[in-house]
């Protein structure tokens, strides 16, 4: 085995275990009710969406978890968690760079993935395959935690798509025979632009977003709420 | 650590993960409304079926991913759930050979995880629980990720009953000095015909099925609904 | 990687792992109608809820299953929650035991989980967390499986609170260089008590109580049931 090829910075992966804090803690804000989340709740949701990638990444490699390596990964989302929550008025108004610099992240951690994934041996397939669960696996153990169908399986898979967008330019630039920092350069801006481009075009978030909050209306209240837009097949 | 001691044949294996992409399709064409499944949740949901019982057994085992040595895994899975997509009138037509595929299937793959985790050196009793999770565990990981709870814990245990009998009538013969081939066939034997016969006499799969659609109608309709078999809580 | 510096002894290991396995059987045992678990999910969760916290631990530091290197923590699982099902009633009027046991059993976990991470490397801001994670993650694994959301993460939060404080208190004693047992001793014992004061004074069980029996009994109706006190967004 030999180390993996490309490397994200300290400074920038602490950036997306922050940014992933601050998102959990807006997305824990949004409950209500019997599911309201308490200080500690938050920054659960701040650790598994800042770490959840990355750690998925490491148990399908079978390696060591790299988030455990310093203590500023577990720190650095616990503050931004409780950063955002008692700051999410101002957050909530951030929500266009937050988005921004989310669709650059999910490119890194995605990039950062395929790579690891190449240098330990795995096939292209499999590589490209553990590069979208970095991208995307804090928001799956998000949701399977709080007991809500896996976001991405319904609406709004674009995301995924954007992320494993990236990982095959990437991987197959780098079957090609393409230095790997192109490679991985040419990765991130395909899925950061592809996201991008579907959050500006209104391709999936918001419905994404209206799946939550409809879903966050029925669980706090207790009862469901009934909306004639709410389905297909009531009369 | 030597070699697992049984291998399935990589026909088999994909034979066996492409049986689970199409279960997984036919299960997530069940769903309409807010839950209705798009092409990639649709694809997800075959991966999981397909590889998620080889991918338990090896996290259990804390080895290299078996199932992400070839390319073959994921591609036969996702082609196998966008066929069943596809084509799932066809495949519900078929579905007694897909229910007797699919005993064959547990067979083996609880037959190769316990035999796997013997020859990890792990004692009877987990290696016949490593077993079983290989045989149930992309059923129970396909019920985290959509939200549900997992259905082998609530009715139609005869699943996870049929798997542990193979298992243990292979560790069991293993134990007594059988040789390992005689002690496969007889635990993918006893699997498969008492998984047939519960299905045949109706033990579980039924109310399992049932259990399912009527989840699903609560889910699709976003209103639970009241009949009169439902609990026998209500006034 | 050297020895875990802590070792429960294998009879505390066990105790620990049968107390999980009676709690989950009391557990399961407030479900009723389309939600009942049958026998073997009474297993399945007793065995979760017994080993779910050391396998977690064990995964998070990639290191063997400490738990599948010997067959008495299945069988001491299944056997437990089989025992609790059967004899529900006299260890409902033993709760007061079990508590007691229980809040050793969390600081033992803990601090084997916090010492372990420790003796592998692991700086201290993780050990704590793969500490924490060893005392809660049967829990957390139970709420995953039954498809509810993760009970620390809403109220009750205190159960991780006391978990955190004694592997805070070991791993600290331990950096400033006192013998581990001692740190450990202290550890155990901070967590004990402030999970017994939080009892004791009702400051979180009795409501991740009645919010497990609120939710058990909209689930087990099958329509939610509206009560005065439900939410706050009803008019």
């Amino acid at each position: 085995m030999t180390e993996p090829l490309f490397v994200i910075p300290l400074w920038a992966d602490l950036t997306a275990v922050g940014l992933g804090g601050v998102q959990g803690a807006l997305f824990a804000s949004g409950f209500r009710g019997e599911r309201r989340l308490d200080f500690l709740g938050v920054a659960i949701i701040g650790i598994v969406m800042g770490m959840g990638g990355g750690l998925i990444r490491d148990l399908l490699l079978n390696v060591d978890l790299a988030t455990f390596r310093s203590n500023w990964y577990l720190i650095t989302a616990v503050l931004a968690a409780l950063t955002g929550m008692l700051l999410s008025n101002v957050f909530q108004r951030l929500n266009r760079l937050i988005v921004g610099l989310d669709a650059v992240v999910i490119g890194l951690f995605g990039a950062f993935g395929t790579s690891k994934a190449l240098a330990f041996g795995l096939p292209l397939v499999p590589a490209v395959f553990v590069g979208v669960c970095a991208a995307v696996g804090g928001g799956i153990l998000r949701d399977m935690m709080m007991g809500l169908p896996v976001a991405i399986m319904h609406v709004g898979s674009l995301y995924a798509v954007a992320a494993a967008g990236g990982c095959i330019v990437l991987a197959a630039a780098h079957a090609l025979g393409a230095p790997l920092v192109a490679a991985a350069v040419a990765g991130v801006t395909v899925t950061t632009v592809t996201r991008l481009l579907a959050v500006i075009f209104d391709v999936s978030l918001p419905e994404q977003r209206m799946l939550h909050r409809r879903k966050v209306a029925v669980e706090t209240t207790g009862i469901p709420i009934i909306r004639p837009s709410d389905g297909d097949e009531r009369p």
